[in-house]
């Protein structure tokens, strides 16, 4: 990827910043093919003071007007998650974990449900070793929301790209899924 | 600009490492020109247990001696804030928005005011449709202090640079206004 | 770094895609070399109740199961800790401080120590100035874990990369050392 987008941009150093095959107009839609594509699912289980055997998230901080079992009137304005959730293949919540979600979101507005996020992918199986390390907002009312992946290791050494949430199923206050579509466009 | 950037890096390849006008010493300079300059205000205002209709913050997280309607002694030390703020173009609360600044903040210093900052900007106006993120240290009793773009989607797509924070208001322990001056230096 | 990098590449661009001293398989372990290495170790004293004179971190956030004086069962599980910890050059506690790091971490998983790290590494000394963050999962039962470098200020102006933790003491629940070994790979 790195080589191919330097050629590029040789042709276009070669050929005057003008029009033609090699215009920057036609470089930028180019370089922005992703160099590594990913589509994965995590599967949240929040804890609500009776499924502790299952839960894979659980509050953590909350406001003056809220508690660490039930989330948060106002959308949740205030609730921290903390999150350890399984990562698979497809969208089947018992389908072999290829690694976790691990991190955190804030619900961090009054009037709509929206949040921040802070996570990584921790990756341990046959098909990928490493990290990827994701942050952004997560306006959760919108079909499909972009995140940054800030960083990667392992297989995903030094990695950046945007990724995109759609929430895939959700069910009440205690499940929700996420696909996550992972367009990297910097790879190593 | 990488477009920029990649042919004067030729001219530094085809010149030797040397001196004359292609040199490390120049190129360095002009590389750290940024792609994109923004300059923008947001405003916080914090929770107190009277203000909840126009209060934009709220503390979630507290140390064993703090609690969640006032900020705790020592410098706030381990006080968790997040923020949905109004993002303006001028230092004027009462202008109308272009967008939030959504994330959070924590006091992490005992003997200084000090926090650590992740939030994103997330935009929606006519000028501009997208998010940044950012992250990092803000000492806020330092008159600048520099924290990194880490990613950005939409308009700000895989950006990356740095911005400078300033408080531009403080009044108490409930409203301040930062401005943030934005220079981007990686642009897609 | 830079310059090498690109000049790599040109080499790369000229002889083709194919074999010889400039081949892509070649060059990607080149690239993969530091522009930048440091090693550091931060100390971290969790306040426990009876040394808020000493301690440098403090619990935060708590699941609904834990209290903020205490670490949590289930291996932490939910504990959010805010920390302003020194950084020596050398494993002594004692040793003058190079700068500050501060951040979180959170505990996110109930079968094993595990955690997610955002931090920044504020300098203020002779050697360096400016300010480093990273990012990342932290699998601490794991005698090294790679985090991200997601961006820098200062003598670390935008700066990328990847830093290995290692726990280097660890002493009951209130005190650890960690050694940072940064390689950077984005220096501009």
């Amino acid at each position: 990827m790195e080589v191919r987008r330097v050629i590029l941009l040789m042709m276009v150093g070669g050929g005057g910043a003008g029009a033609g095959a090699g215009s920057p107009q036609q470089w930028r839609k180019r370089v922005r093919e992703p160099c590594k594509k990913l589509v994965l699912y995590f599967h949240d289980i929040i804890y609500n003071g009776h499924n502790g055997k299952n839960a894979t998230s659980a509050i953590v901080g909350a406001p003056a007007w809220g508690n660490r079992t039930i989330l948060a009137g106002q959308n949740h304005f205030g609730d921290v998650v903390v999150f350890d959730d399984p990562i698979t293949l497809d969208n089947n919540l018992h389908s072999p974990p290829v690694g976790r979600a691990q991190g955190f979101y804030i619900y961090n507005k009054k009037d709509i449900f929206t949040s921040s996020l802070v996570f990584s992918f921790v990756f341990n199986c046959t098909h990928h070793r490493g990290t990827i390390t994701f942050a952004g907002a997560d306006p959760l009312m919108n079909k499909t929301r972009d995140i940054s992946v800030i960083g990667g290791t392992g297989d995903f050494f030094m990695t950046r790209g945007v990724a995109t949430l759609s929430t895939d199923a959700f069910e009440g206050q205690v499940y929700f899924r996420l696909r996550v579509d992972i367009n990297l466009y910097e790879c190593w």
